[in-house]
């Protein structure tokens, strides 16, 4: 069967992750290695995250500001005494003129500054600095604030949404009183963030807190959601941290309780970025290209009016404005139905192909033929083939608009579904020993090992130390494995043993090939 | 009498600015040189601002996407070589990596770039890049493109809002085939910005075309529209340039026209910024604060408990939340009643100048004697005062919901009203020599020339040229006035010669102090 897409997802998955997002124009790498260029439906899917997320993060109480681009070098250095594991790959701006010199453009010397800028990898330490000037008293808390913004990383492997040297994101950062407070919100986000992930993104997750070794640099806790892609890999899709004490002693976050001491605040901080566009393409993309849900879909419908350069093409325009126009009355999940009339030029076939690329959820096709009957002929692109044919169907207009909210609905509802049992099917409990372990995750004869499924583990252990622990992670890194989480909600401790050290188990963990 | 903000304008016009935006929680300097950090009352404004321009960016048929942060330095050099007066500072990136040297972080040597990075200073060229590879064919064209984003400039004197080294802007950057359609898309956008001002900022301005040497660099013509602040001063509110053939050429941006012909797009770019949030203090802030138009209020309702640590307390609240849902039903503009309940700790009179100071259009009291009356207590922050005492209105809590769409709408109305009736008062039209105008600007006995309020000249020229010119610009430069704009619409040339020269004139021009 010929695809949209070549190569297909099991022929060659990141290969085909790379033509999905080129095809379905969401994104294109620039010429400033590292960073892309997020096309006008990537971004209109960001659009959409970022409305739909910020709407939860404003009915949880938060505030949204804005804070400098630029962290100067001395606040980043004394987080560097404080973290351990601090990364220290950042851009760093040291000059602010361009000279001409010898008839080249150049960074002028006499413009070198005294104190050089990191461009903000995260806000930590700039907040932490407003933090300190906003905390005062016992009054003033807690403080609850989000910022959308970009942020730097220099990365050196790049991969479109995925991992790219600067990215969008949102940064929550709050100061609470009490540990109790900072903890609370530390989990009241990470539940946002997963109904978000399975609502909205209609892709499942499993929260759980990250192991020891894998937490953010100076968070006493870190919480993940985790995604299961369709190459069986998990996608950290969003992250809550509780810091603690640590950052508020390091930048001296100090407020007077109402006994008139003073305290250190505590804090946390949560983030989702455009990583995100990269999970929801690998969870509901397919062999045709990208499939967006509904709630994310910068359009749902798209109409492409079949011209042949005749007088009644006029009448066939008419119709696919009038119909836009019945379908924008209509609403979905609070919101009016979206719609396109695509007039550019070109064929209509080709115009097809391109948004079921796109992955609009509905594509109509409309021509003389429909404009006579009253007809609309369309595509669900969720349910895009009936075997090798493209599944066509047909209904009176009217009919086809009021029925619209339910059909996006199913859609939305359907994609999770699908999703779901994906990830059900595929985390495997019953692996109780190294070797069974090792099993699972090796090579099978003639198989393509960078492109083999397997799905994830759950498996008892004890949360290594020491010298122990480190053999374990090397072990586990030497397959490419990594620990996911440690899934919330666990009953009780597991009754078999720790599958790496043979000790009595304290919980379940999960483990997988990840991004 | 004692207002909320001192100095008062009169007194004191920059100060007065200065006090507004630290007590309206609009934006307070950074520890980093020139940068701001947005204030939530701040950037729910700016939020406010960019959902309604959006809308009107989107409707008028563009896209948005989003571009790299960085620009390589090459591209920037190949700019420099074609355009005259193009501007030099920038934040520049030279390295990608921190080390400890010495017990020091600094800038890693190893990791020095080959070619440094500039923080983009606006998008020209990196979206020039991408025009070419996307304007293949005339049937590509128009590529209409927008984003939002944050650039760097770097400035010495910097002031909150108006001028600062990161600010927040849309830049909307369109290819077409022809320098008529991209003329049309320059006036489109320019009158999307005009109306936006009148409409939704209620700030009333004079669009018109910026004098050959105020234009963008590499611009054939740069429209803009000025607005007038309160201090008479003329504030560059939004431009809209023609850029002809000038980019692409530079750039190598060509399309295979109809006839299979090789042809350069013309071109067009237009922006607004944060600036416009300075413009709306400067046109609506009195001398209580800031005065928020309702069209882009975070909130347009804020309601007060009174609470006295009693059990009624409780009553009160409830009676709050239960206005506050029957204001939310109410639809203003198009969209549900903003509605805040601020029960945060602290004393009612302290906090009803707190919302007085941050501009919310109504501030509601609410106390136990309201609640047995079943009335609301408020107050208009757009009249807020009955000579020296607050004017406090009471009305039925049901009239007073079904009321509010009408009172938002007239507060919108009002303020725009009295700021078009301040610009047209304020635009003398009958200078007619050089004496004139200088005895207009001069400083009168007694007055403090730096808060002396002037208003705008239109006066008739001939477009300036040569050293003629020169001579010209620099007389204005030493009264410290500019060149604002020549106002659209001149229907024919003025019957009175230039004023600057004696020849025969070409039209009015405006002429201002300004920011």
């Amino acid at each position: 069967m010929k695809t949209a897409v070549s190569p297909t997802r099991a022929e060659d998955f990141p290969e085909w992750y790379q033509q999905v997002v080129a095809e379905g124009d969401l994104a294109v790498n620039s010429p400033v290695r590292g960073c892309m260029i997020i096309r006008p439906n990537g971004y209109g899917i960001w659009e959409r995250i970022q409305k739909l997320l910020n709407d939860r993060i404003m009915e949880t109480g938060h505030e949204n500001l804005y804070f400098p681009l630029f962290i100067p070098l001395s606040f980043i250095g004394k987080e560097a005494q404080h973290v351990e594991g601090f990364a220290k790959e950042m851009a760093v701006v040291t000059h602010h003129r361009l000279k001409m010199i010898d008839g080249e453009l150049k960074p002028d010397p006499e413009s070198k500054l005294a104190e050089p800028l990191v461009v903000r990898p995260t806000s930590e330490t700039i907040i932490g600095h407003h933090f300190r000037e906003c905390a005062k008293s016992w009054r003033d808390l807690p403080l609850l604030w989000n910022q959308w913004a970009n942020v730097v990383r220099w990365e050196m492997r790049t991969r479109l949404f995925l991992r790219t040297a600067e990215f969008l994101w949102q940064e929550g950062h709050t100061a609470h009183a009490t540990g109790e407070e900072a903890r609370e919100e530390t989990m009241r986000m990470l539940e946002v963030y997963r109904t978000f992930a399975e609502s909205v993104l209609a892709m499942p997750v499993i929260a759980g807190e990250k192991p020891a070794h894998e937490r953010f640099p100076g968070a006493e806790n870190t919480f993940s959601i985790e995604a299961m892609m369709q190459d069986g890999k998990a996608l950290q899709a969003g992250t809550s941290h509780y810091l603690g004490t640590h950052f508020s002693t390091a930048q001296d976050i100090k407020y007077q309780n109402k006994e008139g001491e003073l305290s250190y605040c505590h804090t946390a901080s949560w983030g989702v970025s455009t990583r995100l566009i990269g999970g929801v393409i690998m969870t509901h993309g397919d062999d045709d290209g990208m499939r967006i849900p509904p709630r994310i879909a910068p359009k749902h419908v798209v109409i492409l009016p079949i011209l042949r350069d005749v007088p009644e093409d006029e009448a066939v325009k008419a119709y696919c404005e009038s119909v836009a126009a019945d379908l924008r009355a209509q609403s979905y999940a609070g919101e009016p139905v979206r719609v396109k009339v695509d007039l550019r030029d070109g064929r209509a076939v080709d115009k097809r192909w391109a948004w079921i690329k796109r992955g609009a959820p509905v594509i109509c096709e409309i021509g003389g033929r429909d404009v006579a009957s009253g007809n609309i002929t369309f595509y669900r692109r969720d349910k895009l083939r009936d075997g090798e044919k493209l599944a066509v169907q047909s209904q009176p207009r009217a009919q086809f608009a009021s029925g619209m909210p339910a059909l996006l609905a199913e859609v939305q509802a359907e994609l999770f579904t699908d999703a779901k049992k994906r990830l059900d099917a595929n985390i495997v409990r019953d692996i109780r020993s190294m070797d069974e372990l090792k099993a699972f995750f090796a090579p099978k004869e003639g198989e393509n090992a960078e492109n083999a499924f397997r799905g994830w583990l759950l498996v008892p252990w004890k949360r290594p130390e020491g010298a122990e622990g480190e053999r374990i992670l090397e072990t586990l890194k030497q397959m490419k494995l990594t620990t996911r989480n440690i899934p919330l909600g666990q009953q009780g401790k597991p009754e078999s043993p720790c599958i790496f050290t043979g000790h009595p188990a304290d919980e379940m963990v999960l483990i997988a090939r990840s991004y």
